[in-house]
Protein backbone atom coordinates (compact mmCIF):
# COMPACT_ATOMS: atom_id res chain seq x y z
CA UNK A 1 0.00 0.00 0.00
CA UNK A 2 1.19 3.39 -0.76
CA UNK A 3 2.03 5.07 2.55
CA UNK A 4 -1.02 7.48 3.44
CA UNK A 5 -4.20 7.20 5.95
CA UNK A 6 -6.22 9.82 6.36
CA UNK A 7 -9.75 9.53 8.88
CA UNK A 8 -12.66 10.87 8.21
CA UNK A 9 -15.60 11.56 10.15
CA UNK A 10 -19.81 11.75 9.68
CA UNK A 11 -21.57 14.59 8.77
CA UNK A 12 -24.61 13.11 8.80
CA UNK A 13 -26.17 9.99 8.45
CA UNK A 14 -29.26 8.52 5.90
CA UNK A 15 -32.98 7.49 7.65
CA UNK A 16 -34.65 5.29 5.15
CA UNK A 17 -36.97 2.19 6.08
CA UNK A 18 -34.11 -0.21 3.97
CA UNK A 19 -32.42 -2.91 5.63
CA UNK A 20 -29.94 -5.53 3.85
CA UNK A 21 -32.55 -7.62 2.61
CA UNK A 22 -34.19 -4.61 0.33
CA UNK A 23 -33.68 -5.05 -3.75
CA UNK A 24 -30.96 -2.22 -4.87
CA UNK A 25 -33.55 -1.09 -7.71
CA UNK A 26 -35.85 -0.81 -4.78
CA UNK A 27 -33.15 1.11 -3.07
CA UNK A 28 -32.15 3.51 -6.83
CA UNK A 29 -35.92 4.72 -6.82
CA UNK A 30 -36.85 5.28 -3.14
CA UNK A 31 -36.88 8.35 -1.08
CA UNK A 32 -34.38 9.08 1.85
CA UNK A 33 -33.42 11.36 4.33
CA UNK A 34 -29.90 12.62 4.77
CA UNK A 35 -29.53 14.17 8.63
CA UNK A 36 -26.77 16.72 8.74
CA UNK A 37 -25.12 17.68 11.66
CA UNK A 38 -27.04 20.48 12.80
CA UNK A 39 -23.71 22.40 13.54
CA UNK A 40 -23.06 22.51 9.59
CA UNK A 41 -26.19 23.27 8.51
CA UNK A 42 -24.43 26.63 6.98
CA UNK A 43 -22.85 24.60 4.62
CA UNK A 44 -25.87 23.79 2.96
CA UNK A 45 -26.57 27.45 1.89
CA UNK A 46 -27.15 27.66 -1.83
CA UNK A 47 -28.27 24.25 -2.34
CA UNK A 48 -31.83 23.89 -4.30
CA UNK A 49 -34.59 21.91 -4.65
CA UNK A 50 -34.39 20.07 -8.00
CA UNK A 51 -30.84 19.99 -8.71
CA UNK A 52 -28.84 16.95 -8.14
CA UNK A 53 -26.22 15.91 -5.93
CA UNK A 54 -23.15 13.76 -5.13
CA UNK A 55 -24.14 11.80 -1.63
CA UNK A 56 -20.04 10.37 -0.61
CA UNK A 57 -20.99 7.52 2.15
CA UNK A 58 -19.20 4.99 4.29
CA UNK A 59 -20.21 1.48 3.43
CA UNK A 60 -20.73 0.88 7.38
CA UNK A 61 -22.34 -2.97 6.79
CA UNK A 62 -19.11 -4.23 4.45
CA UNK A 63 -16.77 -6.57 5.86
CA UNK A 64 -13.56 -7.03 3.98
CA UNK A 65 -13.14 -7.76 0.35
CA UNK A 66 -12.23 -9.34 -2.81
CA UNK A 67 -10.13 -8.37 -5.47
CA UNK A 68 -12.47 -10.53 -7.90
CA UNK A 69 -15.90 -10.67 -6.96
CA UNK A 70 -19.04 -11.86 -8.81
CA UNK A 71 -20.97 -8.73 -9.82
CA UNK A 72 -24.21 -8.33 -7.93
CA UNK A 73 -22.86 -11.74 -5.65
CA UNK A 74 -24.57 -13.74 -8.73
CA UNK A 75 -22.25 -16.86 -8.93
CA UNK A 76 -22.98 -17.29 -12.91
CA UNK A 77 -21.65 -13.79 -13.95
CA UNK A 78 -17.73 -13.78 -14.12
CA UNK A 79 -15.64 -12.15 -11.44
CA UNK A 80 -14.56 -8.60 -12.08
CA UNK A 81 -12.27 -6.68 -10.86
CA UNK A 82 -13.31 -4.61 -7.20
CA UNK A 83 -11.93 -1.08 -9.33
CA UNK A 84 -14.62 -2.50 -12.48
CA UNK A 85 -17.98 -2.73 -10.08
CA UNK A 86 -19.48 -0.34 -7.42
CA UNK A 87 -19.45 -3.35 -4.85
CA UNK A 88 -19.45 -2.34 -1.05
CA UNK A 89 -16.54 -4.66 -0.36
CA UNK A 90 -13.92 -2.38 -1.61
CA UNK A 91 -10.28 -1.26 -0.21
CA UNK A 92 -11.74 2.22 1.15
CA UNK A 93 -15.85 1.21 1.35
CA UNK A 94 -17.24 4.26 -0.18
CA UNK A 95 -20.06 5.02 -1.75
CA UNK A 96 -20.71 7.53 -4.10
CA UNK A 97 -24.01 8.40 -5.42
CA UNK A 98 -25.97 10.92 -7.62
CA UNK A 99 -29.56 11.93 -6.14
CA UNK A 100 -32.05 14.15 -7.05
CA UNK A 101 -32.79 17.01 -3.91
CA UNK A 102 -35.96 17.21 -3.11
CA UNK A 103 -36.22 19.40 -0.65
CA UNK A 104 -33.93 20.69 2.33
CA UNK A 105 -35.32 21.94 5.93
CA UNK A 106 -32.69 23.18 8.01
CA UNK A 107 -30.69 20.16 8.42
CA UNK A 108 -32.53 17.71 6.54
CA UNK A 109 -32.40 16.70 3.17
CA UNK A 110 -34.80 14.97 1.35
CA UNK A 111 -33.08 12.89 -2.21
CA UNK A 112 -34.82 10.32 -4.24
CA UNK A 113 -32.04 7.44 -5.84
CA UNK A 114 -29.92 7.41 -2.79
CA UNK A 115 -28.73 3.46 -2.77
CA UNK A 116 -27.73 3.28 1.19
CA UNK A 117 -29.54 1.51 4.01
CA UNK A 118 -30.67 2.87 7.06
CA UNK A 119 -27.83 4.43 9.62
CA UNK A 120 -25.48 4.95 7.17
CA UNK A 121 -22.83 7.56 7.81
CA UNK A 122 -22.80 10.21 5.23
CA UNK A 123 -19.17 11.45 4.56
CA UNK A 124 -19.35 14.47 1.80
CA UNK A 125 -22.28 16.46 -0.43
CA UNK A 126 -21.05 18.21 -3.52
CA UNK A 127 -23.12 19.54 -6.31
CA UNK A 128 -23.03 17.16 -8.80
CA UNK B 1 -20.73 15.56 14.78
CA UNK B 2 -22.63 12.44 14.31
CA UNK B 3 -20.50 10.62 16.26
CA UNK B 4 -19.03 8.00 13.42
CA UNK B 5 -14.66 7.81 12.01
CA UNK B 6 -13.48 6.05 9.54
CA UNK B 7 -9.50 5.59 8.41
CA UNK B 8 -9.13 5.10 4.77
CA UNK B 9 -5.52 4.16 3.24
CA UNK B 10 -4.66 5.20 0.04
CA UNK B 11 -4.99 2.97 -3.12
CA UNK B 12 -1.67 4.29 -5.23
CA UNK B 13 -1.52 8.45 -5.88
CA UNK B 14 -1.29 10.47 -8.99
CA UNK B 15 1.33 11.63 -11.14
CA UNK B 16 1.10 14.30 -13.29
CA UNK B 17 3.19 17.78 -13.66
CA UNK B 18 0.85 19.66 -11.45
CA UNK B 19 1.57 22.13 -8.40
CA UNK B 20 -0.49 24.71 -6.68
CA UNK B 21 -0.22 27.05 -9.35
CA UNK B 22 -1.69 25.28 -12.19
CA UNK B 23 -5.31 27.03 -13.10
CA UNK B 24 -7.79 24.28 -12.51
CA UNK B 25 -9.22 24.86 -16.45
CA UNK B 26 -5.65 23.47 -17.22
CA UNK B 27 -5.68 20.53 -14.70
CA UNK B 28 -9.54 19.25 -16.05
CA UNK B 29 -8.21 19.27 -20.03
CA UNK B 30 -4.88 17.31 -19.52
CA UNK B 31 -3.47 13.58 -18.61
CA UNK B 32 -2.27 12.16 -15.57
CA UNK B 33 -1.36 8.54 -14.59
CA UNK B 34 -2.50 6.43 -11.43
CA UNK B 35 -0.09 4.65 -9.92
CA UNK B 36 -2.03 1.77 -8.46
CA UNK B 37 -0.44 0.02 -5.65
CA UNK B 38 0.82 -3.21 -7.17
CA UNK B 39 -0.58 -5.80 -4.85
CA UNK B 40 -3.81 -4.68 -5.90
CA UNK B 41 -3.57 -4.97 -9.69
CA UNK B 42 -5.92 -7.87 -10.04
CA UNK B 43 -8.69 -5.24 -8.80
CA UNK B 44 -8.42 -3.36 -12.54
CA UNK B 45 -9.76 -6.64 -14.20
CA UNK B 46 -12.22 -5.47 -16.53
CA UNK B 47 -11.41 -1.92 -16.99
CA UNK B 48 -10.84 -1.18 -20.69
CA UNK B 49 -9.54 1.68 -22.58
CA UNK B 50 -12.19 4.41 -23.32
CA UNK B 51 -14.49 3.78 -20.36
CA UNK B 52 -15.31 6.61 -18.05
CA UNK B 53 -14.20 6.09 -14.45
CA UNK B 54 -14.72 7.76 -10.98
CA UNK B 55 -11.76 8.70 -9.04
CA UNK B 56 -11.84 9.49 -5.38
CA UNK B 57 -8.67 10.98 -3.99
CA UNK B 58 -7.84 13.05 -1.24
CA UNK B 59 -6.94 16.71 -1.23
CA UNK B 60 -3.88 16.36 0.61
CA UNK B 61 -3.07 20.40 0.83
CA UNK B 62 -6.25 21.25 1.56
CA UNK B 63 -6.04 22.77 5.25
CA UNK B 64 -9.21 23.30 7.49
CA UNK B 65 -12.21 24.40 5.91
CA UNK B 66 -15.13 27.45 6.41
CA UNK B 67 -18.90 26.44 6.08
CA UNK B 68 -19.21 29.28 3.46
CA UNK B 69 -16.50 30.19 1.20
CA UNK B 70 -16.40 32.33 -1.93
CA UNK B 71 -16.26 30.49 -5.19
CA UNK B 72 -13.04 29.66 -6.84
CA UNK B 73 -12.01 31.87 -4.05
CA UNK B 74 -12.99 34.91 -6.12
CA UNK B 75 -13.53 37.66 -3.40
CA UNK B 76 -16.06 39.08 -5.78
CA UNK B 77 -18.91 36.07 -6.04
CA UNK B 78 -20.65 35.97 -2.87
CA UNK B 79 -20.39 33.00 -0.43
CA UNK B 80 -21.54 29.68 -0.35
CA UNK B 81 -22.14 26.54 1.63
CA UNK B 82 -19.42 24.53 1.27
CA UNK B 83 -22.11 21.26 0.29
CA UNK B 84 -22.97 23.87 -2.46
CA UNK B 85 -19.40 23.81 -3.81
CA UNK B 86 -16.67 21.27 -4.97
CA UNK B 87 -14.06 23.13 -2.83
CA UNK B 88 -10.85 21.51 -1.89
CA UNK B 89 -11.41 22.83 1.91
CA UNK B 90 -14.39 20.28 3.20
CA UNK B 91 -15.18 19.01 6.42
CA UNK B 92 -13.85 15.18 4.57
CA UNK B 93 -11.35 16.74 2.32
CA UNK B 94 -12.25 13.94 -0.05
CA UNK B 95 -12.95 14.68 -4.41
CA UNK B 96 -14.09 12.82 -6.82
CA UNK B 97 -13.93 12.88 -10.43
CA UNK B 98 -15.15 11.58 -13.56
CA UNK B 99 -12.49 10.90 -15.76
CA UNK B 100 -11.87 9.43 -19.23
CA UNK B 101 -9.79 5.88 -18.82
CA UNK B 102 -7.16 6.64 -21.97
CA UNK B 103 -5.02 2.94 -21.32
CA UNK B 104 -3.82 0.56 -18.42
CA UNK B 105 -0.26 -1.07 -17.90
CA UNK B 106 -0.32 -2.99 -15.56
CA UNK B 107 -0.66 -0.79 -12.47
CA UNK B 108 -0.74 2.53 -14.29
CA UNK B 109 -3.52 3.92 -15.32
CA UNK B 110 -3.64 6.98 -18.00
CA UNK B 111 -6.21 9.27 -17.17
CA UNK B 112 -8.00 12.32 -19.20
CA UNK B 113 -9.11 14.98 -17.20
CA UNK B 114 -8.50 14.57 -13.16
CA UNK B 115 -8.31 17.60 -11.21
CA UNK B 116 -5.69 16.64 -9.15
CA UNK B 117 -2.21 17.64 -8.50
CA UNK B 118 0.77 15.89 -8.25
CA UNK B 119 1.35 13.14 -5.44
CA UNK B 120 -2.36 13.03 -4.27
CA UNK B 121 -3.45 10.08 -2.73
CA UNK B 122 -5.97 8.07 -4.62
CA UNK B 123 -8.75 6.25 -2.07
CA UNK B 124 -10.55 4.78 -4.88
CA UNK B 125 -11.79 3.78 -8.62
CA UNK B 126 -15.18 2.78 -9.87
CA UNK B 127 -16.72 2.60 -13.12
CA UNK B 128 -18.32 6.17 -13.61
Amino acid sequence: MTEFHATLKAIGHVENEFDESTPASRLRSSESTLVLDPELVLGLTGLEAGQRILVLFYFHRAEGYDLLQHPRGDADSPRRGVFALRSPRRPNPVGVTDVELLAVDENRLRVRGLDALNGTPVLDIKPA
